[in-house]
């Protein structure tokens, strides 16, 4: 199929992809009584009196705002707000189709980190979550924990910890596979972006204990000049060695590669220079950094991607409907690390030992009872760390 | 009915009022390529290349954003943005379900001026129309003024411009059933908030001359002191003659009351007071000034309200959905005075000449034909006056 093409024809049929339906039918006098005026001021009391009846009584408590400043959208870069709607409507949509959270796209047209946190604070009333999507690094770090420290509603971006969630969740399955332990793995992650250093992030608390991220310009060290404060502050929990040097130096007898960064950037030879039984996920879209075949062909035992076209599809939508479907049912306050964990545990757990092989570490993207399962271990978790509210 | 028990079971049943609706299927790979990526990108790209664009391939081009600051909800005043939803939710639905518009509620946690203008700008890329709603007097003059000068679609306070819309459809067929004609009325109008100054505006534009303004301290005139700037500007427009004095000093020998203030204020003996054949909107909710039968039987010869329990009743809900429609069909850029009148009049002809009389100068509340009359309406003025788009 040609995607781009068939995208294009069916975006004009539809004019969009989302619509706003009414629950209820208004056709009579007292149907216009019950939803409009006279009777809608009974609702409007109750919050009036009690905040947290606002819950009760509108879509607040199902509702996710999508977020985007138009900065980063998809591997197009910095198109702006109008240009990124079409990726926010997308995300809403995959919200509602997956676990029945309603999502509404919000485009910014700022590029200011303060007014993005300001106005996203200020429309918040009525949602119950925020998820932040295509805003770039540095910026998106700094929006985030400023929303963090603001917000009593869950805020999470999803080009970071999505991301995270998902690789962490294929490398748990892959090292069951080839038989390592996280705790014994020399991870590379390639790409210091708003993805790869969530990913790294992720990783390390999972366990992990030897990362080296690597950036355009080679692997990230204590001591690196002219990188931004983001990039710093990763070299300081990364490279235990502080070893300096190129990706490639970096590959020699890693067990994992995790690719956010370009298409075709590992060679075949870089991945045989890796240690045995290794593991690479080249996520560029819609080329990875190395294609899966070709990575297996090197000697990688467990190779996936970003494409649907090859086995262990890596996809947010594995993650973010799920997650938000879980912290709106316990009312959670924010999504905090221990709920990240258990997302990707319960992901990897949904494919059960017995069909767990080279091939099959990653649950298909198309797979909706996913998001059950990653619902229940966020609100769980939610409750065990003390943010559910309900 | 108990209308505030019932609705509150019923907004409690359902979670609030709307939610989101997918308009296409995610069920293939082939499904998920064409909503998401890589299949999105194209659009994106399109819209890039020209902005225009966002129309044809988004649901921008039929989605309203309904906005409130929480300041003046119903009659329940400054109860802040979270109480507000449920009336958002409201008119959200009336929205879709009177003239298949989108419109999506966003309550803002903010009552200055300067953050509330700022935070609808840059959340304007995805709307493709801004209806303001219950933001108090004079703030709401300040909001609407600003955001016409620096928005290229249509922005429109209901509680203004609605009101002031149907009451002149209203007083078109008054006049029409008693005998009278536009420029010869004298009309007082009491209440001098965010609809009373619309109104007086709209009718002073569609030909009445003789306009009486009071509010709360008596008749408004040029020179009073310990008024906003909002009610000194309508004493330069108002009040011809300049007198002083009580609602009821003004309304003798008036032919028509308007009344947007308080319940129970006008008394039998003032509307006996008035011209013969007079015309009585009293439009306090739930109780009006006076209510109608009791106008009538004190000489009144049409009477009205906004209870849908008697004849006449006047209601936003047959404006705000064909406006809109109208106004989008044509990717308006505002909605201005010519707009405003064609609408009053489409409301006004909605009504056959045949079918006029004393109990029927306003159509059913419930008729969603009025509507489409509306939409055409404002479609043909915004041509006409040189701000459609299409």
């Amino acid at each position: 199929m040609n995607y781009f093409e068939e995208s294009l024809k069916m975006h004009e049929k539809y004019t969009g992809k989302l619509e706003i339906k009414s629950k209820v039918k208004i056709e009579t006098k007292e149907d216009l009584g019950l939803a409009y005026t006279p009777g809608v001021a009974e609702p409007c009391r109750r919050i009036h009196e009690n905040e947290e009846n606002v819950y009760k009584y509108t879509a607040k408590g199902n509702m996710v705002a999508v977020i985007t400043d138009g900065t980063a959208i998809l591997g197009l870069g910095d198109i702006g707000p109008k240009a990124g709607l079409p990726v926010m409507e997308g995300k809403a949509i995959l919200f509602k189709e997956f676990a029945n959270v309603d999502a509404f796209p919000i485009c910014l047209d700022t590029k200011d980190v303060d007014e993005i946190v300001r106005t996203i604070q200020l429309i918040s009333p009525g949602f119950g979550g925020i998820n932040l999507e295509d805003i770039s690094a540095p910026r998106c770090f700094e929006v985030e924990d400023k929303l963090k420290k603001i917000l009593d509603i869950p805020v999470f971006h999803d080009d970071q910890h999505g991301t995270a969630i998902v690789v962490l969740a294929g490398l748990i399955n892959a090292t069951k596979v080839v038989g390592k332990k996280l705790c014994d793995l020399k991870v590379v992650v390639n790409g210091a972006g708003s993805a790869g250093t969530a990913i790294s992030k992720l990783l390390l608390r999972s366990g992990i204990k030897n990362l080296i991220a690597c950036d355009k310009v080679g692997i990230l060290y204590r001591g690196m000049e002219k990188i931004d404060d983001a990039k710093t502050a990763l070299t300081e929990i990364t490279n235990p060695e502080n070893i300096k040097g190129s990706l490639s130096d970096a590959l020699v007898g890693a067990d994992v590669f995790i690719g956010v960064s370009a298409p075709g950037i590992v060679t075949a030879d870089m991945v045989k220079s890796m240690n045995k039984d290794s593991i690479v996920f080249g996520m560029a879209n819609p080329t990875p950094e190395i294609m899966p075949d070709e990575a297996k062909k090197a000697g990688a035992r467990v190779a996936g991607s970003g494409r649907s076209d090859y086995p262990n599809q890596v996809n947010n939508v594995l993650v973010f409907p799920g997650l938000f479907r879980g912290a709106l049912d316990v009312r959670a306050k924010e999504i905090n690390e221990e709920m990240k964990l258990a997302a990707a545990y319960a992901i990897a757990n949904y494919i059960k030992d017995e069909d767990l092989n080279e091939n099959n570490v990653i649950p298909s993207a198309l797979d909706k009872g996913v998001a059950t399962k990653v619902a229940e271990a966020i609100a769980k978790a939610a409750r065990d760390t003390g943010v559910a509210r309900i």
